[in-house]
């Protein structure tokens, strides 16, 4: 006997059954149906692109970054799979530039791969849905991606007050850290050490914050963090900015602070008031669309706005304590990508959702978006006599030809394993023709949750009831109303 | 200045615009639908698995076949892009064997990648849309795939007459060509010559392929074929087969051939039998699904029925003569593949649908299925004052609020710009306040379409008509009428 191969997948993958992917499927058509009302339009890039085009060879090596799955082609060539959906959009920017409406506004949704360490929850294969106008360096644009991602929570059932859409703008905290003397590429280190800080205010509280900014915190355990050894004054500064920031205080007011002596924080600022004017005026009030200074994205290539979608209600979380669900999505201004490719700028901002993130949210909410993936199984045609097939083949078709879903039972086992397979596939009814039946040209139609109620049912129901129940559980129609006899039962569920 | 990366795809690769995405969208919701009627439900298993799991390393070589695109995993593992949704499905199978219910009817579509040479309309990444049952020996299971490829095409606008669903056994063949001593391991070579040679039975005919079935054949270049070597008495019965096979004989004759003195051909024209009268009974004749011999499917790891979806319609071919559309899809039964991982033995019959080609068929006919992806542009709310925008954003949000898809001018150009891109958008519909309109709190509506047909309406058109069609062209309107004068113009189109 061959060895016989383990069927197994790769660590960071997994398979997807029906009720999961027709759920995904509907919330799916769901944010399509907004983002058209939008007027985005879907675009497709393929899996597979250029590893340069995806700028992801390592600095100063012609070797691709490890996170991204990578190949040569025969040519030599390194191509790589997408690791996110926004630089293959950059590149079919650049590349059909001239043929593009500008601004153009698109969405797309698929897989992205990354060659990371998997771990509970964290896949190397997982979806995005994408959003993004580019040609636009208006505040308009990044405004109404943000109305956009509010009415795509509200159109897939998550309510008013359960959402909010957070906005910040990298140029303020640019600013203010250029302006407590942490510009220049020099201080790159000192500034990724700050935004660490403030990335643990939640946490850590004022007081914590302000050592990781000073000379450093020692933490419950004794272990040290240095810190980004800004001045006692600086520190401040930056503090005050925070608590400004967070308690949504006037923006306007915010431009008094000392740390705003700075043209790019002041930039940031107005671009914000831009922001906030405009969802004002289209009545998107701070219950769904709010500045907060606390949001800090991660990824390198934003130069402006940046959004995050958080859900603030509760779940509980695995200690059984309730936490915020928080985010499910985020984006932001990209002003540099598209320029990789060409001489002139290409100002673009976008919006990504993590599928299956917001997919979790939408069950925890029991969303009727999503719940609609609960089907019934099919109507199951048992085989009682292998030479009567044609026959039950073409009871099969009466029903399919009804528009009701139906199947022949194709396996080679008996009456109760046949009835065991109809309740594995979630079916309602059974179609039974007998030898009986099919002399006196009946059919026997059974509904299978009554029947398991029947079956339940206690040895003390009343008489009347259980006949009652049993005739609910199984009756016997002529062969020529087998389809009103069926839906009779489906009318019942 | 820095050179730049060049915006371009590996060879074989493509993106996807707009029209194209809705119609592949609206498309595969309906062959869904209609497997869903049959009782079979979705599953998704990821882009990537081991090579071993997909069995494709090369014979006695730990190096993946250059077909496929392999990357070894952080552990040296190999993984690979699946190259079809077959594989997979196996391996899934197999890994899931005690939790599904058995038979399981399933359908998935998706893309595969194939690391072969590109050509014209031959890409390296393409979509499949696959059903398979998985767990039944039963020929009802090859009736019931047949059945469900004839709606699945008719479901998607394919008249009947337009297409066929060809039948044919692999049994069938392999036995005759036992019967005249082709059977054995030891003359597999010469099966794929007779193979070969089958196939070329349209272009060559008779004459050509007994030449190549027997010593060989010299064609009009003067090129010589090597043929299988057959006797004449062997090669006659072959032919006289295959002569009767594509004449749609009757198949009890065809049992009486001396090729059929055999018991696999017995067997395999017995399945063919019980296929065709399922089939039958069912309402599906021989115009719609058709025993047809001359079927010889690529793949080598069919064990029984294999499957053809032909649409017999003519298109033009690269030569502006008409030819046959002709496939679209195939497939068959492959009882060895999930026997790849476990010992028992699991019967399995498929079909895969080429989701281009289909495309392109369905856009030859004119199908409504796909045409639905001609979409109109959104309304396009143009900025004429930069000072206003708040107040053309909320003019867009109301039309958004009523369901009408619309965006604001997010770009810098002025009016005959922005009237430019909304006919790149396909909008019929542009939104207009100056500061006139705005002092008498009105909007004007812009019919696009009226307004082409106005520019280039001749000189001599009666004063009526041009007057009639400058009014229809555009009007203004109270701004509390935005959304009653949009819908007028929408509704004549």
């Amino acid at each position: 006997m061959t060895e016989k191969t383990k069927a197994r997948l790769p660590r960071g993958f997994a398979d997807r059954a029906a009720q999961d992917l027709a759920a995904t499927n509907s919330m799916m058509n769901i944010i399509r149906k907004t983002y058209e009302l939008y007027g985005f339009e879907g675009v497709e890039t393929p899996f597979i692109e250029f590893t340069d085009a995806l700028g992801k060879f390592l600095p100063d090596l012609d070797r691709p970054n490890e996170g991204v799955f990578s190949f040569q082609d025969d040519d030599e060539q390194w191509l790589s799979l997408r690791y996110d959906l926004t630089a293959p959009l950059a590149r079919y920017v650049a590349e059909n530039f001239d043929a593009l409406p500008k601004p153009y506004r698109s969405y797309r949704a698929g897989y992205v791969f990354r060659n990371e360490k998997p771990g509970p929850g964290r896949f190397r294969q997982f979806m995005q849905f994408d959003a993004d106008t580019v040609g636009s360096s208006s505040p308009a644009a990044d405004a109404e991606i943000c109305m956009m991602a509010a009415d795509t929570l509200e159109a897939l059932g998550i309510k008013r007050g359960d959402y909010v859409i957070k906005v910040n703008n990298r140029k303020v905290l640019d600013g203010v850290m250029e302006s407590i003397g942490l510009g220049g590429a020099e201080n790159a280190g000192r500034r990724l050490t700050v935004l660490r800080a403030i990335d643990k205010l939640d946490r850590l509280g004022a007081d914590g914050v302000r050592q990781l900014l000073g000379a450093g915190r020692k933490d419950e355990s004794g272990d040290f963090t240095k810190g980004a050894g800004l001045s006692d004054e600086h520190a401040r500064n930056l503090l005050s900015f925070l608590n400004l920031a967070s308690h949504d205080a006037d923006l306007a007011d915010m431009k008094m602070l000392p740390s705003f002596r700075n043209d790019l924080a002041s930039a940031g600022v107005d671009e914000l008031l831009q922001i906030r004017g405009l969802c004002q005026a289209a009545g998107y009030g701070s219950d769904r669309i709010k500045v907060d200074m606390s949001v800090v994205r991660g990824l390198e290539y934003y130069t402006g706005p940046v959004f995050e979608a958080e859900l603030t209600f509760e779940v509980k979380g695995e200690d059984g304590k309730p936490i915020r669900f928080g985010s499910v999505g985020g984006g932001g201004r990209y002003d540099g990508l598209v320029g990789r490719f060409r001489e002139e700028s290409v100002p673009a901002t976008g919006f990504s959702i993590g599928v299956s993130r917001l997919l979790a949210a939408l069950k925890a909410v029991k969303s009727a978006s999503v719940e609609g993936g609960k089907k019934r199984g099919p109507v199951v045609v048992l085989v009682m006599d292998k030479d009567q097939l044609t026959a039950y083949q073409s009871h099969v078709s009466t029903l399919r030809q009804a528009g009701i879903a139906a199947e022949l039972y194709l396996g080679s086992s008996g009456m109760n394993a046949q009835l065991k397979y109809a309740d594995k596939r979630g079916s309602v009814v059974a179609v039974i023709q007998g030898t009986n039946e099919r002399e006196k040209g009946e059919i026997i139609i059974k509904d299978l949750i009554a029947g398991a109620e029947l079956a339940s049912a206690s040895k003390t129901m009343e008489r009347e009831a259980y006949l009652a129940l049993k005739e609910k559980a199984q009756f016997a129609v002529p062969e020529a109303d087998l389809v009103a006899g069926v839906k009779k039962v489906l009318g019942r569920y």
